[in-house]
């Protein structure tokens, strides 16, 4: 099945339309089930486990959409009578959560699956139709416009990064994105912040050079970096101070833009900033996926696969309609987007090349499409000009 | 879509019937029409291109079947009334082509997709759906026993193989299996022959130790291995001579088991007997591709997908009924696995390890398949003995 | 660079004797330099980063090796006049810690990098000497025959897997290491623990089949075995009240075996006992690492060098005398064991294979070589009764 | 050990001279010893196996170096007394082929290893020393401008690609350098062909659509594509006859740049043009190989390795000297590369990303560099104008 991110030609993005409820499969449903949690972090026996498509729970004849939407989670209705997709973490003895494993609206809880997920209409013979494959075209272009538009209208793009797009040259472009408006939230690790700070203090990543050589005593840079963003107290205060004066990390601090830090057992240090509680983390995370509009996952198996997990497939829109979420996975093995799909998030779109190469290709586009469209509104404003005469 | 060797528990692999040539579809459709190939090797424009599923051609108001069926080529119907599958380059000026696109049966050509590329009935949000992935687990139980039935009855099951299998450990399994009557033919290139020589006479592959040290002056002993051979005048010869006493051209050799050893660009040499006209070498793999019961490609995406194209998607059995032929790819990617499918051998269940690994344990679940059914037989036979009392 | 445990054929580990502290480099070196810590997890400017190699801080004239040995970390020499290596972030205001950036002790610290990193003697064309490589053979036998050693001395072998293991096949096998002994600890994620007790009590993994099937209504399965645990209490409450009844987990603890899971930001639920807080994962997988005397790391990038990090690259023997630490690293791809050895792992042995076959043929040889051992024994057994006779 | 082609600054390649043949370990030496091969094809016993590294030769008491070097061949004084490379297969019976295994000397042959290999003076812990990841950075500038200077001295750079090159977007990328002078020779196989030609007639690669998608009756397109060519007569004809109008084969027809198309078992068709026979394909590939000065070798591992194999790793200047064959190799997976360097080629400098954006960003750094040398030639023209004044 292509994603419609690659098929689409008309508009960028997919857009669907809410199911007519006026139709006898939904007007003869129940009300959908609730049960009280049993304990803290505890779910009822027999849970709706929610997933990342457009979910419609039937509550008191009504047909609504949970808030905060991602897969893997619960239906809950609070005290208020809204309704809340939760985490089975986050439930509280007592609460009101959902039961039933139909997805179909017969238990009063209804999946929309078939907008997202489509039919395959095989039954044909054919060539190239794997979902994933370095052999497939990637439609830079397209994201140049996908990225264009979220920044004209004002979305929450969020990026998603493992550490090797830090070794040496992805980095400019990322920061370039981050300053010039593209970048609503960045979500990564300790390792990233640490590539990027040794580079703007050190010039190197792990001790190795710009031109890809070890340096003798480069093993422990990465440690130094650490150690005066330590003892500066953190990186906002290393940035003011100076000891920062370049990258990501630093377009971030001077940019505003939020940024998520999140542990693992890898880390050294850390750095001050990183959530080091991975439910902590998790909670940081959301705060910014729940608000996403687009999702750009590069080069992280961990985080991208995190991220998956708290995203919702689609957006709603101002005037309530739906819009696939559009969200592009960059690695270097189809294994990994795979994987990311084996999760559920098969709304992605695979792109499988190196990841620096993929930040200087989107780069390029975005600033030749941005030029394009200057020309052409200068060229607009001068026949406008020319037509008011 | 899962391939039904996957998912198959009761048969071993699926089987077909033909379609019902009395419904209407098929009784209003007209006779196939044919067109004089304009020149040597030219096909008339507009031919029809084969696939490598099962095809039903109407010649004189009759569904006919074209033997030798592969995927790109032509339907010629010769002097004889037969009707051939052919390469393009093996059609002859004047030979009758047919023409048309559809594969409905609409101009006289029906392709009988449903049987094998199914309907994958999507439409509910699953994890683990890819069709390839090292994650999904790997059935030795089931291709043991089905290698011991092609054996029973006789099949002609075909190895395609890459000189990897070859570095130490899985020539002794491939050598087990040849010795032991599952191997049909042999199909594979130069580099196999020559590594399993160098380790017959010097113990050695690229001059790596079984332990996986590169040895001084190594780098020549895949020469000395090749001119010894030269020197014979042919690998039978070299075994007669007892220049090669083990491995695998020695077991293929002393059991008469049929082989290919398709001549390529990288090729040093070349031993003796190796086709290094690439179009004499896909003749000699036709001529026992037709054959073909079952197919096992391993660690190589040439050979693998030269001979997924030449084969067909299934097997006529001798009561004229149809089933899948089932084919194994063996990679440490799913890159290939996915290529091979993308090349239109969509019956190809992907198996990703190292091929050694493969070799080994599926040379073990066939002993012990073996035990175990000899034990039953043994069992079965003692209470027969008793019960004859 | 091969390293010692490929080529070792006589010894199957390299053993390593000190330097020669009489030699007139080392005399004449100065006592190693300490500063107090500026602030709590800050070190003093110019630190010495350690490595994962031998180490010996000069201290009053007399040459020491520090406790717990791990790179990235700092030298501290504590009130009591012992010396250890500390994370940055357990260093507190006023611990003295070395200071010094040459390794060669000319500053009073001497990293034994000879013995371990080697010369590598090029200068000859060779074919085969990358270090990680698919096509390098597998010496399983020599595996074996260390982890029965590492049994037979009451060693303590670290088991470091990803959730890939689990899917299906492999769960078996690794419940056998723990049954049977061979396991010093387990060090794994969440998810690890999910699937083998979806596994235990649905009978999938994500949902998947052991046959590789997508079930209906099996994406929530995972978060259905969660939530019955977090009913429980605890796993270990689990495995008492019957919920769990098979399995690694099941197998941990009803055979006392200790295990660390460590939390992230994919983790759904978690389990309980998982240690979501990273910094304290680190603390309790370091109680662990500095007693392992053989490390296997399979089918994880995160936790293999997270493990990486903590570990020496040498076991100190009980007669004082030094030996490699023996390090299997199991992943599909080469990229994995390059980039463990990249971030300093250099001692790691790469096996490049899928992990539910490594570990099939890896029981396989296990259970081979104990039994020629109790072959051989039982055969000088009745020897030595018949010489006493 | 890195490569001289990633570590140097400044100078872009590294040049080395010859041995000093005036010290005593050279005019000690023997003159080589020569035998007569026995038989066509087969070489005498303990012939001399060449590697791609600087050989030199003791003949009549003078050190010489062969003519046509490459590696896995054999030495031969031809009856003038000239010293070739010859392959095995081209050896005659009768002819003198040099004898020993001996590399340093004192057997008369002398292999250079020094310069090319070096000394990999380790010894020291360092992270990021693996030769081949995708984490290391790809210096574009540096490839650009040696590119640029190959063409502005008459440089013979060839070019080596597979099939995935003309999927889509790289398309456009190879015909911009074939039609801008940076490519002396194409060395492909028939897929690279049909593939740019389907392109060309059908706008499709394996009837998939520039944007990904498989079309419908797409899978005879590519049959299609070949069989009008072959009613052509030739690639040229189907230029000249307007059927190819644009693309790689067009470009490399209208612009004379001489191309080898060579068969596998894997061709369809195969095109007119295409050099069925291996053993005459590596002979017109040899063609190119002994011309060449440099080699960039794309998304193929067969014909990278066989390329490899006829290169020396060197070139000779007209001065005499001898600097590196600069040889760059891109895949996107580190496994391609390492197995090159597996098989001798050890020169090679490994880019480890999609082909299709190597290509984009190339071509986009080569464009840039040439604006920038006519910018400052066009200021040093501006300056030594006014100094003229």
């Amino acid at each position: 099945m292509n994603t419609p991110l690659s098929s689409s030609h008309l508009s960028l993005v997919t857009t669907f339309s809410h199911p007519d409820f006026s139709a006898p499969r939904f007007t003869a449903a129940p009300d959908a089930r609730f049960i009280a949690a049993p304990a803290d972090g505890v779910l009822p026996e027999g849970f709706f486990s929610t997933t990342n498509l457009p979910t419609y729970v039937r509550v008191n004849g009504e047909w609504r959409m949970p808030r905060a939407p991602r897969m893997d989670g619960a239906l809950v209705l609070d005290a208020t009578g809204v309704l809340w997709v939760r985490e089975m973490r986050c439930v509280l003895k007592g609460d009101l959560v959902a039961v039933g494993q139909t997805e179909d609206g017969s238990e009063g809880i209804f999946v929309d699956t078939q907008a997202f997920l489509g039919e395959s209409a095989e039954g044909e013979f054919k060539f190239m139709t794997s979902e994933v494959s370095r052999e497939k075209p990637i439609d830079y272009s397209l994201m140049a416009r996908l990225l264009i538009d979220e920044r004209a209208r004002g979305g929450y793009p969020i990026w998603v990064t493992g550490p090797a797009l830090v070794h040496s040259r992805a980095r400019a472009d990322m920061t370039w994105f981050i300053e010039n408006g593209f970048v609503g939230a960045l979500l990564a690790g300790n390792a990233v912040a640490v590539h990027d700070i040794e580079a703007a203090i050190f010039g190197t990543t792990l001790g190795m050079t710009g031109s890809g050589e070890a340096t003798s005593g480069g093993h422990g840079l990465h440690m130094r970096a650490i150690n005066r963003v330590r003892a500066a107290g953190s990186i906002e205060a290393a940035v003011e101070q100076g000891i920062i004066t370049n990258g990501i990390m630093h377009a971030l601090v001077t940019h505003n833009v939020p940024y998520v830090l999140s542990g693992s057992i890898r880390d050294d240090g850390p750095l001050p900033g990183v959530v080091a509680d991975t439910l902590a983390a998790q909670d940081a995370m959301r705060h910014h996926t729940i608000k996403a509009t687009m999702a750009i996952l590069i080069a992280t198996a961990l985080h991208a696969i995190a991220t998956g997990n708290m995203l919702p497939a689609f957006v709603m829109q101002p005037d309530g309609s739906l819009r696939e979420l559009a969200t592009i996975c960059v690695d270097s093995a189809e294994f990994v987007v795979s994987k990311l799909k084996d999760r559920g998030t098969h709304q992605a779109f695979g792109v499988v090349t190196n990841a620096q190469d993929f930040m200087h290709i989107l780069r390029l586009y975005v600033e030749r499409e941005i030029d394009q469209r200057r020309a052409a509104s200068g060229a607009s404003t001068d026949r406008a000009v020319a037509g008011a005469r």
